[in-house]
């Protein structure tokens, strides 16, 4: 509610792929709309351009909103906005978003955690895969977590993030979920187990943006679904 | 935004002692407002109780909408109140809301991950100390990642769950910050490091709600501070 107030006073927009196309319609006719994802940069070029964006209108005394399409603190590299937009001496007010890592799962009916079952959650990055030189993640621990792991950017390299956790110890009965387009009219979930799931989601053309929930919580929702 | 719409349909609110005050004054005079932290009865009847009222309303034809202060699906549970309700036949809908894990560190410019420093984030309840029996966490390993941890309810032990990390291995030296009273008025930061913060936590007299982010990313904020 807070960005919404905020995205009626902008005069400029700048938005994400993800980003809800339902506020942009409610915006007023002169306010300036720019599209993140039709930058045609590589990714870090790209990310510049987006900084000089908000630095540049800012600095000519526009109201910009950055609208982000999920968390931005959540693999959304919006501190980087931040951090570039303080360097430039342009103030930012932050207004916290929904993370999809949590309510993806949620409209699916998994709770991510749930008292008895799990008591921690981690969620992590699923952008390289376990082994890559640039990945900060020891799998190998992750997989002797007994909670619950959500895997975000993770659907495409599936089998090697599953191989990993159960390489770390991870049980193969554990319950997993994947929920594609969560909260859309287009969400799909596929419920399987560790040891499935990356063949499950391929055989059901699972496709990003797609999160990947793992852990005894997965297989709370078949009692619910009932009543749901 | 959906969240609200549905409160503007509601015959019965059933709110916790963190939800938000001004959404309660939106509401028309008829709809009947229960506060459930005024629910007379140890923690376990009352969360007995507050099913009874949600379940009894519905099957009355009224519009029932449970208000939660927080992320109902992170130590919120909220899913035992969905299970409740598919267990007597009445039809749920999950709107997920903003999780204070990620939203509190946000607002005191805490990203719980950022690009090349923390690709990963645990949440973690500090409801339980670290060996009591009913703990499901395996601090030491905790104490062994390298990525993000943020501890909700723990503010009050937070000795003992700096201890367990730094016995797992946690540097000494690695940041954090304590985010009381996030997003309100009230809110109140104290940075230091994962040796110290239990102290400095008290010494600043930090109280609940408050919750403790550990890792790298609690060291990033200084950078921003000056254009914030």
């Amino acid at each position: 509610m807070r960005g919404r107030r905020l995205l009626a006073r902008a005069d400029v927009v700048v938005v994400d792929r993800l980003a809800p196309g339902e506020l942009l319609d409610e915006l007023a006719p002169h306010v300036e709309v720019v599209d993140a994802a039709k930058i045609p940069y590589g990714r870090a070029a790209s990310q510049d351009v987006i900084n000089s964006v908000l630095i540049d209108r800012a600095r000519a005394g526009k109201f910009v909103v950055r609208l982000k399409g999920g968390d931005p603190y959540v693999f959304g590299r919006g501190f980087e906005e931040v951090l570039a937009c303080a360097e430039a001496g342009v103030n930012v007010t932050v207004v916290p978003g929904i993370t999809s890592a949590f309510a993806a799962p949620a409209v699916a009916d998994v709770p991510v955690t749930h008292r008895g079952v799990a008591h921690e959650v981690v969620v992590v990055s699923g952008h390289v895969p376990p082994g890559h030189e640039k990945s900060l993640v020891d799998w190998d621990l992750l997989g002797r977590l007994r909670g619950t792991l959500v895997l975000m950017m993770g659907v495409e390299r599936l089998g090697e993030f599953a191989a990993a956790l159960l390489a770390g110890g991870r049980p193969h009965d554990t319950p997993a979920a994947v929920v594609q387009d969560g909260t859309m009219r287009t969400q799909r979930v596929v419920r399987s187990t560790l040891d499935d799931v990356a063949a499950d989601a391929r055989e059901a053309g699972i496709r990003p943006p797609a999160i990947v929930v793992i852990g005894p919580v997965a297989g709370l929702a078949g009692s619910a679904d009932q009543g749901l």
